[in-house]
């Protein structure tokens, strides 16, 4: 049972079947498409704001053009230290923004956040009075934007454009997509370079609507937010359980996906000998492990693991 | 019916069933997976050579990686002034090589060609001698690669490797895939840098197997063969009606799936209003046009069309 | 005798004398010196309008520099295709701009021209209609600025900002300087980054005050005019002497300080064997030469020139 | 009296000298002249062994391209975090090396140090093998090398490739130069691309015999170490005279020309008042205070400062 990242996740059934439905037929390419269309309507109507929307089909795409297009490349990206765009991206947003002298022009917020824990949107516009009195742009990684919603309820404008973000990457891979990714500039002015951004960095797809299908088909009928409060109840039967074991403690109050938790290493060794697969998250001989729960994590699996932990404590 | 370019097909049956079929659980993420190992064991087998093989999304994704991982930022790609890797990808593998006093490093052909013709092998290793004399790398663009293959019914390794290329962009998105194509270094020791170019760019997909499951679907029983032979059969018979039509001219010999005919303009906009799409080839007021035929031309499209244009003719 | 380039020559002696006057003392580092300061009113009072001035110390970098703050990455800068920026630069202004699909973003102009020839206000005006018709921006490569302004016996303004040029590279180097250019921004808005790519490109030079002082000497009582009139006269007098030579024929107007001359190869090769340097400018085997005068070229240098070429014609 | 910096001094006579003396004649561009083959020439007996030897016209040119030609793009460069590339070059050198999954490429030293101390041989080989091991480059930042050996009293070779170091960028410009470094490769395998990135840069000067000739004069008869013993001298002299004086502390032991200074706020403030200029180095409520020595400080100067100093601490 995999508990090691979003990432191994397949693909949201109903995503799955509108790869199928959009395969009939020549469409325009590049985007020119009917659904590519769509997407852009139910997002605007999703944010109650005009948007201009990208569909790429990575994260880390995403993240990347998106903040070439806020940045000048001697700019600095101020993001937490932990920041999926400086610590899994191999500097692809990176150039962009390292060194001083260097100005500042970005900030970068992950949301859900590096810890699993949600930005509110009083903190976001807090950041934005920040960023409005240095004429900083103000970036969202959504790749768990759906978590983040899920969890607070909110509509998605509160903590986005009415909060003072100018741009979201919406992730929709890690919860359910096969690769699709949208980038969403609040204000359309600001996105009149991404397209060449987009084309010059091989992100274009030819076939655009099979992409856009994904993206359709997650936002249809509330599947992003019906996909992300499942992976998000998952969590929180994973930690509720574990919290009631000794010796284990959580790190970071779990409000989307990710539980991260410290456990005895007896307890860690004993759950991947048992056929768990999850991270631990300080390096080798540290004893914090990071769960991470999907779309498709069956209760069942949850549980499986809550008894072989409280029994592996039991007889240790 | 629409003849205006491969970019506007679906997706091959039995890739979108490969789809659905590589949708069954837990997978590891960014290439880990059986099926992307699998695709590299089918590529080492059809070209013979040991492979180093890396699954992208794009074309023009896989020129700019492969180009830039043969060519110095003040390297001169020598290439067909109307190549893809010029015309129509927005300078992604350009930064590379513009100007004198650069350095020459390589040598970048497209496969099938611009004008749709297909390059011979000993075609190929005159220019590799060259390209070996002025120690250039030599790049195929192949988008079309199966068209000429399939053409030429020769081993895939009598026009890459054994002629002395060491890069392919081996395609698969015009000829039946969603999104997919691979680049393929025939010395594997030329790909050190590869994988960091993918990642850095934002290339490397996280769930990798759904792109590597199109390509193993392409691959398996000669899927990619089979297609490519329909499309340049399509091409033929289109080819040999329009010959026989008076006033219309083919501009080069067809061997792949592209058809460049000269015909008179009212012949073209006749065409046009009974509602076939295809691109005027010299500009608004030339007389050349591009017909595409793709894995999915129905011989019954191509004869409409053939119909359609006697008729105008002879009412003309 | 050298008429190979105005690069091969020395510093005038005003200017070498600024070098030394500058020497006394502690100054304020990275231009906030008073020479520094100083240059720029001068420039201003010369040009006849606010200016944003840069020093930097080669054409190159004034070049690449001034084009990367009008053009983004994808830009496409048009250009006279034996442009200095194309030609000798080895890319350094590309990068921008190559190709299709790619958006036009600025023209650029050599004044004196590829020819040696120079561009009229009319013309100027005439290209800058079309700049501002199609959004782009207009720049001067005027390494040889000085020897147009000379030649049109213009105010300086007349073939800058008044006929449409938004930034000129304006040079001194080939003109007496040791290593001097200054970049001029005629609208300051369009300067911003200008600062940040200087210092990021390694061209912002800590004693800046000994590059001011050579701006300031080059400029001060017209030194700049004054070495560009002798220099185009010694091209109007080798010129004049050469085109009375049979077999010898001018291949452009000479209006600048540069010769451009068909002449039979036994007489160039006999030029060369009497120690007279200077380039073919054909290749090896085109019997075309380029001679070009500076502003210490000494009237007894050019006829000893010519006084050999008509020996060698006579006794050939 | 000016403490701030080794950049707002002059140049050395023997310096301006040579400028004068390099100015005869016409002479062959871009490094082919004899003055630039003279300081490699003088370079490598000076360090013992074979050298490829750049000039260029600035510490940040310097080290961006000695780095940019050890490191590729998603390449780290690991080094002092208040080193002189990362804090003041304005991410020059940057692009280069940010994050994580890049890849270790190369360590950086600064020789003097960021602290105004130097490195010894032994340390630069424990650094050496460390980068050895995870075959990483080994460059220094020499902007103040002439002091590090006037300190140590060693052969340059001791502390360069004897210890493992692969490129140093040897200063002249902070120690009497008007605008001159030398990029120095031990290993000329390892320099190959090095003229390409110079000349693209635009750091490649036409005239170079007028940068050759600021190194060569510096090489000769040891100006390089006269000048930097003196700077040093002044800063022991400094220092001990500080050391002297009731809550003054030395932060850091002096072993360069840099004197590190912790004093009460009403001596720093009083300091200023009387004219002496120089830097907070914690920011404008901090009480540490850097007073840079020079080639040319008198020691009058020095004793200036030590005389209002002592005054004033004893009449505060």
């Amino acid at each position: 049972m995999n508990f090691s990242s979003d990432n191994v996740t397949g693909i949201s059934p109903e995503i799955l079947a509108a790869l199928a439905a959009a395969n009939s037929g020549s469409q325009s390419s590049y985007g020119a498409d009917p659904l590519t269309a769509q997407v852009s309507r139910r997002l605007a109507e999703i944010f109650e704001h005009e948007v201009a929307v990208f569909p790429v089909a990575t994260g880390t795409a995403a993240n990347a053009l998106a903040l070439a297009t806020l940045v000048p490349p001697w700019g600095v990206v101020y993001c937490h230290h932990e920041a999926h765009i400086v610590v899994d991206e191999c500097g692809a947003p990176g150039g962009k923004g390292v060194v001083h002298h260097m100005q500042p022009a970005a900030i970068s917020l992950t949301q859900a956040s590096e810890a699993g824990t949600v930005y509110r949107a009083d903190e976001i516009a807090a950041l934005a009075e920040l960023a409005r009195r240095h004429a900083l742009g103000l970036h969202v990684d959504g790749a768990r934007f759906a978590n983040a919603v899920a969890h607070l309820g909110c509509a998605p404008a509160d903590i986005t454009w009415r909060a003072g973000i100018d741009v979201l990457s919406f992730g929709a891979t890690k919860n359910g997509a096969a690769a699709a990714e949208a980038v969403i500039f609040f204000d359309r002015a600001k996105a009149a370079d991404f397209e060449f951004r987009r084309k010059r960095g091989g992100h274009l797809l030819s076939k655009m609507r099979f992409l856009s299908a994904q993206l359709d088909a997650y936002l249809d009928n509330d599947l992003w937010l019906r996909n992300a409060r499942h992976a998000n109840a998952m969590a929180t039967r994973l930690a509720g359980g574990l919290a009631g074991i000794t010796g284990v403690h959580l790190r970071h109050p779990v409000e989307a996906n990710e539980v991260f938790v410290e456990m005895p290493n007896p307890l860690i060794e004993a759950l991947f000998a048992k056929g768990f697969s999850f991270y631990r998250w300080d390096g080798e001989r540290g004893n914090c492990v990071r769960l991470v729960t999907t779309f498709d994590t069956a209760p069942s699996d949850v549980d499986a693991l809550l008894v072989t932990a409280r029994s592996v404590n039991r007889d240790g």
